[in-house]
């Protein structure tokens, strides 16, 4: 209970993975900040095609991950990324008794709780800081930060390359494919751009997010997605005369039967929420509390140096013998949490039709019909009567309604597009 | 190095100091959530007034500290504010092994450093995350979140009543004085608002940011202030038409040769900047790495709850046994670092005048003979000629430039009210 001052002492660090981001970690743990971390093995494949001579002369550069095994490090960093072979290694660190900070997110959110039963069972942890948010410290600010709290909340944006491109689309109006090819150009989009736009990589952050911070273990692929591929450049024109931008939000509550309610979509945002002020690729993890309300956390998502942050504020805490019980950081449940699909909220829909007389008249019908009550349309001058966006919103109500209506409306034949379908957040539903 | 779970057990509780914050702490220990907290002792002068039913009857309540200290108790919270003689009884709780836990910015801005040797004297801890920014974990986001950075810069709202006077003004347009009654009147400001609006406050707080974040110990009084009574309605308009808002700004970096640029000023602030979109009674704390850039951490900067909760916060750390060195916390430097007091920045400088020609001409010549330059003069319509405000804005410069010139400036006899200068922070210069 009272504190022996934990002091640091030497500690040997090898990085598995030599990408980006380690050589990132390798740059900060070369540079003198971080006297009591020592880097001192280097694992990749085609290792010789990585090696580098600014790390000095006593770095063992290795193709072996047991010769890190072998060694004894004191921690072991894993950055190889995906979900095989990187979980194995792991796996196989944490057997040999060695702590292991990783910025595996896929590998974390799959397995984090047998992960952490391994590094209980051999006495030693496994930190991730760097999985979720790159260098915004989000991890240990709900673990510990608010920890006096019971978190009741949590929604963010996760994915940098969706908010570099969705707020490109805002501010130069260029269409989805124009956003998406530059934000490839400079970097910020894989070439495979799916795991970003259909919300994956931000399905896997938010179920890392559930766990450490709403105490709640879910399947991460029950989390309900949508792609953010359908929003074109005139859906800002209406947002904005909504007061409102669109983003890729993730947010996730716990309901009072211990189920979960969670998502990925991109929505519309109040321009006053703390969501709407994320601007590129930047992120945002904002978290709401029984006593504390809501407190935001915001800063660089991703990037070698930011993500390397948190990967060496991992070693850090691994040096400064900061324990940390991995039932602290993941909860040790055996089943997991089910994840409620339907959710409450206002609804932008965007028609784009053959305009003909009655089309209002029959879709407000079937709304009408299914209890749904429709709360304006809104048209933008200028479009060809043959391919007519228009905007209906719908008041607050429970998606499960307006599915079953839409269910109905898409067999109508004056469609030319498929409805586009975002909900409003609003100031009370956003989480913030 | 290697983490042996540190679990948590069952940990007695004294609160010393049953205000509004006290209260909340004890709801929270009361509510169950935290079942390894028990609340065994409440210490308040007079307490047969504070005493209450709902934390059970098995809480002690005393009129004598040594009763907690007799009691060995676990942890003491110490809630009492002020440093006479809460600074005492920190100090004799340390000394008899015991952790502290105390919101208290005055004693550690004053004291910290003998307060963390005490500490390490006797190996326990003293934690006040409370200390700064209620229930943002900045505290802790700076020494755990990002300590694998070096950090080089922090800035802030730090001061919720100021930040709601202003918002308020800029909101409504009202007077400074409306302003500050109306929150008197919300309970936002105190009967005697002094500490606020001059920068004491912010002041403390900066001083401990320096200490855990910057890892420079200064002497709190030598951080400068300005006052923000001399901000009128009619700067918020000048302010909008040049891009920005005005906000009571705590800043501070370290130079190349170890000193430090600290101060707390109403500044003008770029609307897009992150301190510019915090609304009434939030803070928001940026801080700025070599490696990470920005970080920005926002939330409920006073209140008892959020205050309650960054003091629950470290009351689970110490129920962990997550022991945290002092000097990891607080650098144990025994000399305070030097605060340089002129900055480098834009300059917003509104005269009220006695209109008369000439005026511009004669302003200008004294700050060209000062090497400043004049960037703009604006003139809102609609003011008698008698009594005429207008701005000069001047291109960034050093501040003691436009003090020496402002030095002469007030001779002339044109002033019918003394010349108002607030800095214009740019995107670069705010630390966001």
């Amino acid at each position: 209970m009272t504190s022996e001052s934990a002091r640091s002492r030497q500690c040997r660090v090898a990085i598995a993975g030599f990408g980006t981001v380690g050589q990132s970690v390798a740059k900060i743990l070369t540079s003198g900040v971080h006297a009591e971390l020592t880097l001192t093995h280097v694992f990749n494949r085609n290792v010789a095609s990585k090696r580098v001579d600014w790390t000095g002369p006593d770095v063992v550069w290795t193709e072996s991950f047991d010769d890190l095994l072998a060694a004894e490090v004191d921690v072991v960093v894993e950055l190889i990324g995906g979900t095989s072979p990187a979980r194995d290694w792991i796996d196989r660190a944490l057997l040999a008794g060695i702590p292991v900070v990783t910025a595996n997110k896929q590998v974390i959110a799959q397995a984090g709780t047998e992960l952490m039963s391994q590094a209980r069972r051999h006495g030693t942890q496994l930190l991730f800081e760097a999985a979720v948010a790159g260098g915004i410290p989000i991890v240990r600010g709900m673990r510990d930060g608010v920890s006096g709290d019971r978190l009741t909340r949590v929604s963010g944006i996760l994915n940098g390359t969706c908010n570099y491109i969705l707020t490109s689309m805002e501010a130069d109006g260029v269409s989805f494919e124009d956003a998406l090819a530059e934000a490839q150009r400079l970097g910020y989009a894989e070439a495979d751009p799916t795991a970003d736009v259909e919300g994956f990589d931000a399905q896997a952050k938010l179920a890392i997010l559930l766990a450490v911070g709403l105490r709640q273990v879910v399947t991460a692929d029950d989390i309900p997605l949508a792609s953010m591929t359908s929003v074109a450049a005139i859906d800002f024109a209406y947002a904005r005369r909504l007061g409102c931008v669109i983003r890729q939000v993730a947010q996730a509550e716990v309901l009072d039967d211990g189920s979960v309610r969670a998502s990925v979509r991109p929505s519309l945002v109040p321009e006053a929420s703390p969501l709407a002020r994320v601007d590129g690729s930047q992120n945002i993890v904002v978290v709401e509390g029984r006593y504390g309300g809501e407190t935001a956390f915001s800063g660089y998502g991703a990037g070698g140096d930011p993500t390397a942050v948190a990967v060496v504020s991992d070693l850090v805490a691994v040096a400064r013998g900061q324990a940390v019980a991995p039932t602290d950081l993941f909860p040790d449940k055996q089943r997991a949490a089910r994840v409620v699909q339907g959710f409450e909220a206002g609804h932008y829909l965007r028609f784009t039709i053959a305009d003909r007389p009655g089309i209002i008249a029959a879709l407000a019908e079937v709304f009408s019909r299914h209890g749904v009550n429709v709360d304006a349309v809104l048209q933008e001058p200028g479009w060809s009567k043959t391919e007519l966006p228009f905007v209906m919103t719908l008041e607050t109500c429970g998606s499960m309604a307006v599915s079953a209506a839409l269910g109905e409306i898409e067999r109508f034949d004056f469609h030319v597009q498929a409805p586009v379908w975002l909900p409003i957040l609003s100031d009370g539903e956003d989480g913030v």
